[in-house]
């Protein structure tokens, strides 16, 4: 548990480092982050290198105890690079390369970039790989930030004939797979295969392109392959030099929505995850629960302790800006990201810049560099960790629910969304909120992780499932699982075809149910009678004939007024739910509550509205976060005897927290602490 | 009156179009649809070609008494013809091509791609011409769909250039006809004029393109042209081989807002009309009395029975879908069509397609091809027709009443909108909606058609007439019609100029009135009080002066309340009425009622809301039908005694109808069935 | 104090000249403007020239003694032209041709075309400079007028370099004041800087183009020189053989929101300021204050009288038409013209055209050309000028009051708004509304302008400043003088960088003030309470910490209530204050009636609704107009003995004004009329 801060040192005259130096080791900041846009300081002509500044920056901050994690420049290559070999721009849906002037101009499949990357990649890691102050590696910079994992350029085309032949081995193949004999698009060879620019109808058939489902499911998964493969060459160059951890900052769902990039595959080539973590500023401001639920989707990739690599530290934005955090909410985020999971926290930035595209982002500091009410908060928190580090290893939530989440569904749901206003993380946070009101931890999962540790598994809108996969989720509840599956789920086989099958297709045996209609509800809305109450669908009715399954529930309005919407199927020593419409929020909950009574959890009465509770563990000790989201204070009961670990004071029965107040009991007797 | 399905052998394994077959003869469904999108089987190596399956479909669908519509390709050509002659990729209006994966991406005035369509399509016709299977032919598919009528290719702007010469003859005389002295447009030569892509304001000017209207208009025009020369190559070379009629299927003007094709001129190439009908989808939930407006059009474009070629069956959309149509609606809409006049009805589409763009659009069949309530409801209509078809020949509704519809017209309302919110297909569908409601019989009709039986003829903004046109509404008007014209008619020439005379320009006499002045009603409102009472404009006010004409109705708001808005002028033997403004919907039916009186028309007291009531005859029999659009029942009193053709009881009085249900009701003393 | 009419003799048969000139005279309308778009006219051919119609033109209607304001026919080059030279077209942000077929569509970077107009606007110079019907001359027209003052085009960028390394000598120098560190960006050489266009995250990031911000800001600058540059060299052009004064016609801020050229400096080539003047059209409907804001904006550029070059005289737009005028409204808004300080009023335009973009754009007469009601109230308003024109020389309003607008901050802050609904010239508007409202002139100034003539200077987001503008206002209040500063003031150094400093950075000394923090208004609003009572803010709160200021109001909601949010600080002989937050409207006018009574103005205790006063003088005489922008009557209190000059009656204490009426009183006891 630990704080750092994003660091340029580069944009500071070097008479100011010492000041920031001292002020970060008064405030407990064990860390920075430094280097991420630095190509042109480090090779500003080509093949001419100038690495003495960055050897003065981490010599100097070893001085002061600092940790620096290094971070590889390939986010931002230089004018003369692009200048010189224009073939490295990116280009857009139409074909229009994205040119100089912000970041992010590259094309992850030129191989020209690419050896430019392992070239500067492989100097650094060679210079800096064992210096005393590396504390770990970050692999460029936001990857798939801004629409920028898919490039629609030739090096890309070529690129994914190849991949596709990889795939498919003949194109015969592709074309069944593909099913291109509707509307003529049959292929002779894999030199005639497209990717999916904009075509006749992008702008006037609204929200949706109109390319082949197969093609641009598949272009999706050439992208993400392209930008992990991009980074993992990165990595490996790193390898060849340093042994010190090497991660990447990956982006929220919440407000950035989703990069294109498979998470767990890009996590896979990680020794950590790690992600920027903005709350409220130019592009919105993001609830609680969302944000809580990123946090678990970071620990769930890697299922083990991350960082966030950006959190927030001032009002920020390019042209705009968003509010100022108010006086608490710096403390409470970071707690909400260590109750989450995460073991650091470096903040972005150390100081707001004078100059450049977020010359209005700030940081900790004002442009003025002077100490200010944010610093002085996050030294409270720095030397509050200070003192709990003393005692607590690396905590992590224990979850005994699971959500399954696949990039593949994410993809595939992003080509057809079925139904306006349908969005497949929109969806996965409708079932997240509730156990995060109930205090309940959850875990996202693969479809074919093993779900044995859990009570509890929900898989919403699982559009596709591969053999592998199935037999998975079918295993969990023979082995005696709770599964809740939900519309939209075992309709598709993996190359984005609907299934000849009536609905739900692969999953039909196991949920005991058939689908013989349904109902996309454009401009209207359901209401539904269960045995958890009452409730209302707004996206989608499956109207339900169960054959094994019992009926839990049905629709009361519409045509289908007393059909199935919601089936119970015993099968093996397990449960396996079905629910064929959405919910409200207040419909949700219900259900939540009912399904974690079925499969033994400890279901609360109520929760209180904005108060976030997290059971944490590092494996000896246990402790209880709770986190108070409101501008008020809030009473809350707890059970038992408890030490508050950053008052030092004895809890009983019920707690005080003050406007955004966090506090960590620790049971008495427990004896720990 | 018969059903049929659109079908896609090529889709299905082989082994399934036997119980498709079955199916379909169960279900009474005469005939099919296919073909429309196969040219990469037909020929999938330029010049090699393969019509083996097309002569297995036929033969096979032949056995069962299964009639075939065949469809020429056109609509998608492959990829290699793409990749090995670019120059038929049809262009947008800022010049990018639109690239393959979709469809309709060809540009109508490549000489390269009509020549290899006539050829594809002569060795179809020749092939199948006198197939015993074959009922009828397409020409292409969905022509214009999706903004593909105007093309901005450099192949487009040299055949636009011809066509101006042959129109103009001199350069001097386009540039007085354009008034091009008005920016300093001159053009020195035909090999100047450019065709009207994005310029320097298409961004930045709202809602217009700034381009010179004369200009527009023209290519417009030449657009419409363009694309009914090439459907016209197709149809000529089919003829060589052919007898059978040939069609091709429009589209809606009330979801897709039209295709910019002159549907009149059009229809002259054909035999008979077909259209594709979408009632709820993913572009949008259409009102029933805009669907029979459509209907309507449909056949008023030859004044024929037509077919409508996909008619919705499920629910359906591209990335979205819209609801699923409730039980009874696949039936209701299959007897609207039928009593506007259709004669059949084929439904899209046989089956889900389990891959491509259109995966998600339902047909009568889901993806897992079984029974289900839509077939069955479908089979019922099927059966329905089998018995009726025996007592009636080709029902169509007998029209008093004509609205002048003008293509000329519906591209210079396009180009130049008049005022916030002006739409000419939505005013003319304001004029539509009071008869539809009345159970009153429309045509529509050309500016230049014979008016002589109808007894009340509409003119809604009727913005440019040429000198015979004129003429024909004169005349029609001094033999004894009423006519009703709107504000923005007669102002503008030919060349889409304002007439240099006081509005109403060239119906000035006619109507026996002038404007003095207009004011459009931007961001307001202004109340009239009329012979008819009450109403409302929020689009235009045009403050008329009465010359000869009576004033019937004055505006009672803003500086111009107590002037008059509505007039009736003597004129030969008949009345030319003028109306200076638009009204609410209230307003809209109090004047048709008035007008209705005014021409003898069998007026109604009242209307029951959602009730469609329509008089058919074959020409022996005469007979009516009521369609309940709504979901709940309705009693409705008929007048005299009648039977009840679905049910064959006797009605007196009253009828009830079922939610969306529907009668057909013969006059026992009638003495027909 | 008179007016004219915009005529396009081109537009019309020579025989239709004579009526026109007749009614004119009639009319009192001394004089027309002609030429603006006529370049096709006077250069059919590369070389090839024809004035004689001009010549007619201009001997024609000098029988008539009307006078001709003659345009430089630069705003639309022929056809010939750009097809032979296509590099004079502009580029978009995208880098796309703005294509021929409406306007503005060259670049004024290019050689070629500031060579043909140099050459064309020699000839009419030589030609028509001494005439003796020519009264002034018209360069170019609405030159940057939708977007087109800023090009992205080949030659924009070379010469954007050579203007970069004109200002900054080295690429050193330019990468420290750009901070191209930032992101990678240092250039090697001038060669490699690059013009801003749409890059990696144009579309992506909304509403910010991310380019680095001191580079807009120098392209912003730049493009507005080119701009001007190339207007200048038509000014000396003409001034070799003319002596006749010389303006150009400038575009209102309400509507258009700024062309994005420096009216400041364009003013100074400039013998008299002129611009156009549409109040209600497609585009909008402006609010009475706006129109008085721009006309104040208008006679500020160079503190003289000024004309209004194209006034509304129709309903007008081009693809859509706003409203008609209502009667009396082309009188008000005419003599609100004058009474903020235009001495000629011409209307746009004479007749409406009918053929081209244009052909909705409705002028004094219909497309009939006949005597209208409108030709009748410009009438009036000619003899009316006729007769006042006896009495009063060129009349002018005396501001007491100062608002600074500067360019390069307008410019800052579209680059960055800091908050979302932050927008520089609707602060202005928010500023000026309350003096208007009480009939207290105001003058917009530069912030290096002499202000010791105002008792009152308001300084609204004065974003950055030279040390020449700060000493300038600095002094001003160290001299006595009364100057507000509001949020958002001194922050930047002119390079559109940050200051390294505590806001109000440059200007902390003078206000007596730093701002501790500041929180953007982003999705919420704060409550203030102050000296001049309540108000609230909804953009942005700095919360200040007085120094030698004292704290006048304070925030009363959210962390910082308590917090100080208003100051005066005593400097030298004067008071300087500071306002952190914007204010809702009610609580404008609190503030300006307290620092108008603060500043020794004479305020008034309430204002009517719609009233517009102004106190105006021609240098010997001294009168009020009084403006009703209301369409109902008013009577209002007036102090003293009055002639109304339109009726020659006495008024005492009171005045009742018809709908849209205005009246000029005259002070019987001062002795003029």
């Amino acid at each position: 548990m630990r704080i750092g801060a994003d660091y340029y040192p580069e944009h500071w005259d070097r008479d100011r480092w010492k000041t920031d130096a001292q002020m970060m080791v008064e405030a407990n900041i064990k860390l920075i982050r430094v280097g991420e846009f630095a190509w042109s300081l480090y090779e500003p002509e080509e093949n001419r290198y100038d690495f003495s500044w960055m050897d003065e920056v981490l010599d100097f901050f070893h001085q002061y105890g600092i940790k620096v994690v290094l971070c590889t420049p390939s986010a931002t290559p230089p004018k003369w690079m692009a200048d010189k070999y224009p073939e490295i721009y990116q280009e857009d849906i139409h074909g229009n390369p994205k040119i100089f002037g912000t970041r992010k101009h590259y094309c992850f499949n030129s191989g020209l970039y690419r050896e430019k990357t392992r070239k500067m990649v492989g100097q650094i890691a060679s210079r800096y790989g064992n210096h005393p102050a590396l504390e770990a590696w970050q692999a460029d910079n936001e990857l798939g930030w801004a629409n920028t994992t898919r490039c629609y350029c030739i090096k890309c085309e070529e690129k994914f004939r190849i991949w596709l032949k990889n795939k498919y081995g003949s194109i015969d193949c592709l074309n069944k797979k593909y099913g291109t004999v509707f509307w003529s698009q049959i292929y002779n060879s894999f030199d005639e295969v497209i990717i999916p620019k904009a075509g006749a109808c992008y702008d006037t058939c609204h929200d949706t392109q109109g390319q082949n489902p197969g093609l641009l499911l598949d272009y999706y998964r050439f992208s993400s392959d392209s930008v992990i493969s991009f980074m993992d060459e990165t990595v490996q160059a790193i390898r060849v030099y340093s042994s010190k951890p090497i991660t990447t900052n990956m982006l929220d769902a919440s407000i950035n929505s989703g990069t294109g990039i498979d998470y767990y595959k890009m996590s896979e080539k990680l020794d950590f995850v790690s992600y920027d973590n903005y709350i409220e500023f130019q592009w919105g401001i993001a609830e609680a629960a969302g944000v809580s639920k990123d946090h678990t989707l970071m620990r769930s990739y890697k299922k083990q302790p991350y960082w966030v690599m950006e959190e927030q530290s001032g009002p920020c934005g390019w042209s705009k800006m968003g509010p100022t955090p108010t006086p608490g909410k710096l403390r409470l985020w970071t707690y909400q990201s260590v109750a989450n999971g995460a073991d650091t926290v470096v903040y972005f930035r150390w100081r707001a810049c004078p100059f450049g595209t977020e010359e209005n982002w700030h940081g900790i500091l004002n442009h003025d560099g002077k100490p200010n009410r944010r610093l002085e908060e996050i030294s409270r928190v720095g030397n509050e960790m200070e003192r709990l580090t003393r005692i607590y290893g690396a905590l992590q939530p224990k979850a005994r629910v699971a959500i399954i989440k696949s990039f593949d569904c994410e993809w595939s749901h992003s080509i057809h969304r079925h139904v306006e206003g349908f969005d497949y993380d929109k969806l996965l946070n409708c079932f997240y909120k509730p156990f995060y009101e109930m205090g309940l931890a959850v875990d996202f999962v693969r479809p074919d992780e093993d779900l044995k540790d859990y009570s509890l598994v929900l898989a919403p809108a699982l559009v596709m499932l591969n053999e592998k996969e199935t037999e998975n989720i079918t295993e969990y509840v023979r082995q005696g699982g709770n599964l809740l599956i939900t519309f939209r789920s075992g309709i598709k086989d993996s190359y984005n075809n609907m299934l000849m099958d009536t609905v739900p297709g692969s999953l039909k045996e196991l949920t005991g149910t058939r689908v013989h209609d349904y109902d996309p509800q454009l401009q209207k809305q359901t209401r539904v009678s269960t045995v958890f109450g009452e409730g209302k669908a707004s996206l989608w009715c499956d109207i339900i004939t169960p054959d094994t399954a019992e009926s839990l529930g049905i629709y009361i309005d519409d045509f289908y007024s007393g059909e199935t919407c919601f089936t119970r199927n015993a099968f093996g020593e397990g449960k396996a739910y079905y629910l064929g419409c959405d919910l409200d929020e207040e419909g949700m909950v219900r259900l939540t509550k009912y399904l974690g009574k079925a499969a033994g959890l400890p279901v609360h009465l109520y929760a209180i509205k904005g108060i976030e509770t997290v059971e944490v563990s590092d494996g000896k000790n246990n402790a209880l976060f709770i986190l108070n989201h409101n501008a008020y204070p809030v009473v809350t009961a707890v059970d038992g005897n408890y030490k508050e670990m950053f008052s030092g004071q004895r809890v009983k029965d019920t707690i005080c927290l003050e406007p955004y107040g966090v506090v960590l009991l620790d049971r008495m007797d427990l004896g720990n602490a």
